[in-house]
């Protein structure tokens, strides 16, 4: 089948989708939702996605009973952005939450968050009575009218920004250098002292610094809290956990448990949490009636070496449009009405604001552009992803675009400390589902899919509203 | 625990295991073992180790139902050397299966292969009254007195050695260039009449060229109709596929099915082989009573491009000592026998011939180094694995060694055509457990580590017999 052809193919299926309803087996007209989230977590970091030393037995399991999507994308390859995308729907370049470096995410200096016009997935479940909490990693704004509890969660409980944040040994940071030689070495990052970081309940400080040792054990107990308290109605609980953004820390349950280094050790602890949230669930029989789904933020923070996590064969990590940088393991999991399947369509974060507001019966928002599409049909018939296309932004510029199974770089930049951003013209293209590793460029063989994917950009780029950056606001330095 | 005492504790294990005897659990006293070996498989090439595109259902639900080794070597990273170490239970440097450059595998002027003075896997099991067969790659000489009917196989159906020999476009190569222009784009390399190899029925030549489209089909053919006429005796298959080595071909079924290209085409009916295996077996109510074990020859081979292989997160591929070249997926298989796990101790393909032996109640040969121990309490038990160490030879050099998870490299060259040998004093050393990619070398900070296994080493080097170099034997020029 041609390119094109296939192209079309997929836009008629998507629109029969759209029209199709949603088959929702066995679940009630509102199923409870769970959405585990980690942070810096790499495509090759799970041993079901091929990590030879880290055990995620509990992950594993949840994928053989589930869907193990592995073309899932992130909004943003960095933390606030990645999560301003998946919580409204929409591209970060919308709503306010992409910036231009050195603000391309929150800081606790930082005087705004995600505005109050967006709608969230939360906000959207609470028109149909759900009991919605967050716990976790906030990072859309630390102030009272930015917090979850602003944003549709009636509970939140968590460190609001990123773990490494407050770092009262990096106050006077002043290169990369002397950043990367704490990271590396500094006996200091292994002292939770050092990050000066809170936990919040609802609008409060309840601890600082944080007791990040114990972060992964009590966000998975407030979850299951949580749940046990709205059993009777249905919940949403978005659990986005800390770790494994540095500073690593583990209870000592999990402290030297993996082969893999303390690294491993919080990844194992994460796989733990999930494998109780899943028993929970099923132990109160709740699991027939709930969707849950696990992903991380962005690909791994490589400069951390050991620290830092793998993409296993894809390209680069955290903070690039390479794919290393923003495909994630994914899995979904819903005994009985999720069938056990690899789905290697494509999907991202962004479809669960879609997909879960169609499936308790919540119109999506028509005042504005949503990016998600419904993955109904693929979660529950097993069919073709209605899903086409990926948009990967790096702060306020389109870095890359997919179409089908191409992807094509406008620009290109790798990690962090290298100042290497290049423009191509024509753009850089791969066939992903041949080359994951994007290892063999081929534009030149291809000049009509190039130009089938600037047609793409053109039709994004005539409708795209840039959203006011946000991250730009931060008090004056004293 | 310290490396040392971890050390002496793995050696204490490896001991009482040797002294406990087996325990075959509902097998019989001979239970049917087949091995099914492919050709330039990467260890990321299957779903269930990270492939995002190639799917292997059936392998994903063997390594589900069964053990999936992590970290699992062949004994060198080409095709001769690794199948005399397979079937030998012996270092390639041992068996006169290791040769310099440019003969580092048998050529079809060869005039030599697998010194009649070895024992293979089949000839210990024949003592036990197995009916044993070799399916497929033989690639251990072509000639009579060295093919598998003259090395304790009853039955041999396939091509004696690689499916690109015989090469009538080659047949002038001059240089590497030529090589590679080849590879990656002469249209020849997609007709089957370039490549002139035979198909052999025991010693005779049945076909020629071999109509390498049906091979992987006929192979599985094969393999089970020796099982159906031989399912009142105990049997051995070693089916060893010529593909996923180029060139690439692949049945009507399957061309044009994988997302990953020819190459996932070729992968995915290697799948379905295995799935044709498990299910006769399964159907013929033998299941319980067989030993599978699934594993490749060696890494992908990278410069072939899309038409080779990926590594995964293992760093480089065939022909390197890098982990990429020698570390394979490995997945064992015996319903009722083998519990489910993932294990990350270390395996080799020469233990095979040694749990094979012991299983079938035949004594290794005494008169010889064997350098394979016995798997079984870890197949049976979920013990740790007995073995802790593991030797790279690149030709007739010892380019690195594995001690428990630290891997020292006392030379390195990576793949084919750049000449990049270097020799290392101090050797490299990295944690492969900790930085499987082999990306922070640490022998400054543990000089310790290196000492200790430069012991090992010194102990390797005094007992080791060097077999006389086999692959020189070729015919005259003409």
């Amino acid at each position: 089948m041609s390119y094109k052809i296939a192209f079309c193919f997929s836009l008629l299926l998507a629109a029969c989708a759209q029209h199709q309803g949603i088959t929702q087996n066995k679940l009630s007209k509102t199923p409870n939702i769970v959405i585990l989230f980690t942070d810096d977590l790499g495509y090759g970091d799970l041993s079901v996605y091929g990590h030879p030393t880290i055990h995620t037995a509990n992950l594993d399991r949840m994928a053989a009973e589930g869907q193990k999507w592995t073309n899932f994308y992130v909004g943003a390859s960095v933390c606030t952005p990645s999560r301003a995308a998946l919580l409204t729907g929409r591209l970060p370049i919308r709503n306010g939450m992409e910036g231009a470096p050195p603000n391309r995410v929150l800081f606790p200096d930082s005087q705004r968050g995600l505005p109050q016009s967006e709608v969230t997935i939360a906000e959207q479940l609470k028109k149909a009575g759900y009991a919605t909490a967050c716990v976790g990693k906030w990072h859309l704004g630390h102030k009272e009218e930015y917090l979850p509890t602003s944003h549709g969660f009636d509970y939140y409980y968590g460190i609001p920004y990123s773990n490494d944040m407050d770092n009262v040994a990096l106050a006077n940071i002043k290169n990369y250098q002397d950043y990367w030689d704490f990271w590396s070495s500094a006996p200091e990052r292994k002292d939770i002292n050092t990050f000066n970081v809170p936990i919040m309940r609802n609008t409060e400080v309840i601890e600082r610094p944080a007791d990040q040792h114990t972060i992964t054990k009590r966000y998975t107990e407030e979850s299951i809290r949580f749940m046990k308290e709205n059993k009777n109605k249905p919940f949403f609980v978005y659990l986005a956990y800390n770790l494994p953004h540095v500073p690593l820390f583990a209870s000592k349950e999990f402290e030297g448990k993996s082969k893999r280094g303390l690294y491993g050790d919080t990844v194992e602890e994460i796989d733990w949490s999930a494998g109780q949230i899943m028993d929970w669930l099923k132990a109160e029989g709740l699991a027939e009636n709930t969707i849950v789904v696990f992903t991380s933020d962005n690909g791994p923070w490589l400069p951390m070496g050991l620290e830092g996590g793998s993409a296993g064969l894809l390209r680069d990590g955290k903070g690039t449009t390479w794919e290393g940088g923003m495909r994630e393991p994914c899995i979904f999991w819903s005994p009985g009405n999720i069938k056990p399947a690899i789905i290697s369509g494509i999907g991202t974060t962004m479809d669960l604001f879609t997909t879960f507001s169609q499936l308790a019966g919540v119109p999506v928002p028509t005042d504005r552009i949503v990016d998600g599409v419904d993955l109904s049909p693929v979660l529950f018939k097993g069919q073709e992803s209605p899903r086409q296309d990926m948009f990967y932004y790096r702060g306020m510029e389109l870095y890359a675009v997919r179409v089908g199974s191409y992807k094509a770089h406008l620009i290109t930049e790798s990690g962090y400390s290298q100042p290497d951003k290049t423009v191509h013209n024509p753009p850089l293209l791969y066939n992903l589902d041949e080359d994951p590793s994007e290892q063999y460029e081929i534009s030149a063989k291809h000049p009509e899919i190039i130009e089938q994917i600037m047609q793409v950009v053109k039709e994004h780029k005539a409708k795209l509203v840039v959203g006011e950056d946000q991250l730009k606001y931060r008090e004056p330095r004293k």
